[in-house]
């Protein structure tokens, strides 16, 4: 069959009111003429309307890019007619630019291998391609879904393949940036403040002292590493299953393909994606999924202890630690007037318990997999988009609303070093662990000076301010940050 | 102050378009003018735009069952001239009927106590309310968000309150039926196949025989006391901390106040709710909630292992067990014709398995509680409600769209009773336990009968037809099910 | 046959050396001579070498009475020699003493069902009960593992039976009557604190005061509620299945004798034992023990807020917050002498995570049910019962070493309110939110009390003073507590 | 002060009997005297009794090697003296081949700094020192366990060095191998069976087929993947926090301190040790561990599925799927003769989950570091190193106890092909999807073969023979396992 050139200027939209036949292996249906979508889709609303979870956005899009891939492959290889792939090409454009977002309505809650979302695909670019085409919709239409879009494909090659694509590109385009650009936000702090030296705290119990630019390089480097490791993580998933096609055998599809479409995908991406080298593993199990969701998992670990920093460095002003001044934001309290809360720590620690949360469901629908599919993957592909998406959102709040904002409240800070215990480990070496313990007993219990109950206990006056110096305790900061002395 | 009579057929809407200025206690602020909402509310937009995760509408919803309980408890006392109180009721009533649902847009990601979504509430009546009472809007109205609205409440007290009436509602009026209807179903088929005998199986091996409606009877009753469990959880929940205000003291509350609270808002819920025994721990703690999510994961383990024996048992068609034969909704795969597939289960199986990862998140939140208040609330109302919600609707699509069409392989079925070689444990009573261990073992190994292999290793042929029927090894499945035998 | 009396006072011991064979459905294997256990048990150690972790001694113990009781109900039925009974009953008193621990040595990992620790325990029982009779072991043992001591039982309805059972042993004799005792101790001190006023904290900030004694009255209430749930939960796990023995049909057990087992078992543990009304939901899922699982983790939740609460206000002393004086019960530094760590908090926070992580656990797995059985079983009862040990035996800990010993720092706990600025709050009611507001922010900001600031912005002197009385504040601690006023 | 040289020969052991005074910075407490521990080991031992953990064997032997750096560098720096620092070392050498096991008694429910294990092992290696150099144990030792044994160190830097250190040895030596074996040992049996033509199954449902050698490759892909990843994970410790002291700064170290200790341990072990870039991410995280963790969890998820293949796989034998055939190594009930239960594979599966559960405590303690220190840390290495052994032994006994010995049941393996609808797919490319589904639907609904339906529908018979051919259909089995063809 020929196909003529396509319209590439029509312009979205079916212009039809009313519902519309489409038919299916199952038989016909009525499906909203306003819309591209075909049976497979409509049947897939009526079945599992279950909560208001859609399959998300960012998996179509990439959807749309592997289907072009695959088009392009099917075309050179002349398996397609080039008027014809020109169409679906076109179409795919268009899906995977956004343009078509509305024709994708699925819920997550489906079938387990995401065949529905598949065919939404398949069928909302069928029928756009046939209109580009010039041909009708439905019953109409030029493009056959499974034959054509779908040609030398299966769900259970390509919708792996899309997964990891879409994770690729919301975690390289969206998580690691913000993720990044909060790190740089603190070493930027971390620099300026270098040399404030402030009491250290173990067990939540004073310690010796280090600089407030050294605590800071400590959240910076627990965020650049976990960025590091998030970013390793990705190699996981760039494997692709496409060429498998059913079971992994590639039934169906020509030699070649799956090394082609991932080469194409490459090409159009700009990931280095290349195709899996065990198509069984790579359709059986969701094991590359898993791996990324433990790398955005760690970016949650870390990002909740420095959130949870911050908060408690903040708490007071008045009754708290209070060595840092948050910006206020808006109003803390209904009840309570002037009340300023840490409400972007807070935030940005409830998305790092929902992401660890999410991991641990990732994990678990990653275990269940049997034989030649695992069929969880609609739960997995809408976690890990999901976790990826909100860590980095947080991060851009935490770093725009807060980081960016903190100011130290020095008075403070200097006043805890002043009366910490603590300084007596510089004595240790000098007088030894035991002497040095009893002199902190002394100070402690009787609310005194460490200096006067060293004295007490028999250190000489100028040995003690000649050892017990704060801002000779903290090694060397400068060195520490990287930055010149 | 005196307010005048509200104009109860005012319809909903500000008729006016660009932005009004709203003000808090931090300034001004450009308000969208079409909407209802305040200064806070914009803010909250404003600073955490993480992911598309919005409070779920549910929650707003009791929020406004719980700010006319306070309203009509402070009028009834006198703390609120009657008009002012009618326009809040008003205006709660529509919010509760959700006739506001598109005013309350703030993001799950937020403070950690909902302050700002109590301020949602708040903002968005008090505009209301001052509309319905002739006055305007922002700068001009007549009605305080705090002063009057949050009159003797704390967004502490009050945003856990509305967080169990929301629970409460959702569970009561959503999963719960959905859950028994799933158990009921499954009943039915139980009893109507009372009578067949299948094979069991232990660790996936064959064992000894058992009927059809005994095994669905074991579905029907695991799930029965998941609700059952269900329902008792909600007990936890019942407190309601209205009344502690602030930190759980009672400030700026009058005595009695939640006692009021709790019992108005009984009354207007049909929900057993009093006031909570101890403030401090109904505000410092969401041990409730966490009660609550256990309650629905209880429901989601048991509804994974129904979901999955279904999986398996209609495996096949020709190389799997096949003994169920689930009803076609939908064509299965995108390459292979005429596949069908369980889908349902496994968008079953999915959802289990999210309500039990949500669980783990609402465990991690609620033990993150710091002195007097727990600010971990948003994340756990957010999963809480949607698990409850998922849950209902899967059990839902389950019922309709499989359990109710499944039909019995009753060749199958019988099939494997005939060559089952556990039928062999029958024979134990008699011929002791190692004799018939080798009466099996001969037969798997030869591939024999079980017959052939007794009768070679000495039992005679008329004691084996005797001892070893199938249905004698069933027990009693019409007691087990208390029906009439 | 005829059995001989026992020698009730022959000493536990085989008095051999060496090895002697035993025998079972898989022929003959050498057993170590000196031990009870028979061939299936050593068949297991030799395949299951799988970390240290050994099943759990609390199990053996538990099982011990299940048999006990089964031998009871046999004999009473004349199904079992009545001296060979006494033989049997004989040795499982033994056992469930403790005697016999040394004899129970198998993995956790093995059979899914605990098959083998169920022949383990029939094993020892035989040939213990065998030399009681005056008989020899092994091959020359007067009694059978499996036709006598697991008479009218299956592993799949004796060891969920035999779990029940050590879960509420565990529950009922170790964990709630620690976790209540540490409940008490901590409400012992909210009494004897009643009236100290101090600072409230929300979100970490400084909020409105209240007492000591209404802080800690909150986490008795936590801990109380949750060992009322914890105690609730264990309903879910009176029901037993013993009697259903193979896949829940009852095959090869006399009518009634569920019943009977479970009432004898009831008589002999004080538990209020039932048997299951489903058996088919009792084998083929592991939902009680979820259940009881997630009252252990309620509990956990509780417990780790409180030891955070704990570990917070005892934080300093100098650079903290430091309103509670713990016990000094260890040098806490190896560096910094003098240290003072929360250590018994930090081991409770240990220990509530560990429970929370293990809880996750029993419920992945009481979802892996298939058909008739749920083979997940030791993995179950391992984490449950560990988890019910560890948290029982932390409560315990912390009660003693650290709250029984906790002083108040009142100097600190006064300067604190004294300094506040959240005591705005009171002066709302009189002078409207938006105005208090100012009155804060003026004081934080320009770092004066909140007095100067109120009194520069209107607020008249005798006013401020009349109304900001942090004893007025606190509402009224007595009755809270429940204490005559 | 001088040292005597040590006497290498000395054997271990106190030679004493009844109790020693031992004391710390707290005073004088009774030691066991046939022990080498002091003061704060039996402080410790007394207030956290708590379940039966000790902290893991392997983690002290690790500790020892850390310790035994330590002094290497401090005498080769001469701020030990030569003698002295032999007898640490050679003190150390007999706890790191685990001579002195029993010496490390500690609960791992402690100090969540690890303090009292760091103190354990200071006053274990100083006794013992002590009694090399001729000296006596407690006041009479020669050695001090703080200024000598712990010289320029704090357990906040040599804690985590430890861990790093015990879990990079566990994991390198025990679990990857373990795991690499057991892939190893499904790659063997892939390529003998490489070319054996089976059923696949998608959803459960049969699918086209595959051979037994592709199917068993994927298997080995995944754990050979998960393995890479696990090898990839231990990076994130191979930074050493060793150096950082108390609280990062290196206080009370020389410096280079770190650097020299990092490559002593690395010419000691043979790993890939080098100093932590940043010292307050390293003490005050747990995030490499949490890394580390996720490999093992990566592995778990990868084992379980094999071992769910296998389980399902070897289902029946009348019953189930029963295409492999499982080694017997045990009766599997106690109530039916000659079943033979999938029982490494359970094992398996439990010990996934576990790893899976315990993962999640990794992470969640992870999460919740304060500041300048994580004080999670016992319950970290101890989940850590537990997963990596009970991993690595599960493997272990999978492999030699059941994979080496499956076999294939080829009959029921050719049947399911011979049977199977899902050929029907071959027939798609030639006559299009939707008449290919009417095919397969006919047949299924007909109960007859594919080809009497293809026939029946038009498909012309010979075409049938030739394009409907399995073997034909499972694509280049060889080359896709690496195997010349």
């Amino acid at each position: 069959m020929e196909f003529p050139e396509i319209d590439p200027d029509l312009p979205i939209g079916t212009g039809a009111t009313g519902v519309r036949i489409e038919t299916d292996a199952m038989g016909e249906i009525e499906v909203p003429a306003d819309r591209y979508w075909g049976a497979q889709t409509q049947r897939s609303l009526l079945h599992f309307a279950i909560g208001d979870d859609r399959m998300p956005t960012a998996l179509y899009r990439a959807y749309a890019i592997v289907k072009k891939a695959a088009a392009l492959v099917n075309a050179e290889a002349g398996r397609l007619d080039p008027n014809l792939a020109a169409a679906i090409v076109h179409a795919c454009d268009e899906a995977a630019a956004g343009d078509l977002d509305e024709e994708f309505p699925l819920y997550v809650w489906q079938s387990g291998s995401g065949t529905q979302s598949n065919m939404n695909v398949n069928e909302v670019i069928a029928n756009r391609a046939s209109q580009l085409l010039g041909g009708g919709l439905g019953k109409d239409r030029l493009v056959h879904p499974n034959d054509h879009v779908n040609l030398a494909q299966s769900t259970n090659d390509t919708f792996p393949t899309a997964m990891h694509v879409a994770t690729l590109l919301e975690v390289r385009d969206g998580t690691l940036p913000q993720l990044l650009a909060l790190a740089a936000a603190i070493g930027d702090r971390a620099r300026r403040w270098v040399d404030v030296v402030k009491i250290g705290r173990t067990h939540l119990q004073d310690a010796t002292p280090l600089t407030v630019g050294q605590e800071w390089s400590g959240w910076e480097a627990q965020l650049r590493d976990a960025g590091a490791r998030l970013e390793q993580s990705l190699e996981a998933v760039c494997e692709l299953a496409a060429g498998g096609t059913a079971v992994g055998t590639g039934i169906n599809a020509p030699d070649g393909f799956g090394e082609a479409v991932a080469a194409k995908l490459a090409e159009l991406t700009g990931l280095p994606l290349v195709t899996a080298r065990n198509k069984y593993a790579a359709q059986g199990s969701l094991d590359g999924m898993v791996a990324v969701s433990a790398g955005l998992r760690g970016a949650a670990v870390a990002l909740m202890k420095v959130a949870n920093d911050m908060r408690w460095l903040s708490s007071g002003p008045r009754a708290g630690l209070h060595e840092l001044r948050l910006p206020e934001n808006e109003p803390g309290s209904s009840i309570m007037p002037g009340k300023v809360n840490p409400t972007q720590q807070e935030a940005a620690v409830m998305v790092a318990l929902q992401v660890i949360g999410e991991d641990s469901v990732v994990a678990a629908a990653g275990a269940q997999g049997n034989f030649e599919l695992n069929t969880m993957r609609p739960i997995v592909i809408e976690n890990v988009l999901h976790s990826a998406r909100i860590l980095g959102d947080a991060c851009g709040q935490l770093r725009v609303h807060s980081v960016e904002g903190i100011e130290l409240d020095r008075a403070a800070i200097a006043d805890y070093v002043d009366r910490s215990l603590m300084l007596v480990t510089a004595l240790s070496p000098h007088i030894g662990y035991d002497k040095a313990a009893a002199i902190a007993h002394k100070a402690d219990h009787e609310g005194s000076t460490l200096r006067e109950a060293a004295i007490a206990l028999g250190v000489a006056p100028a040995d003690f301010d000649r050892i017990v110096d704060p801002a000779a305790m903290v090694g060397d900061p400068r060195r520490d940050l990287g930055m010149a002395p």
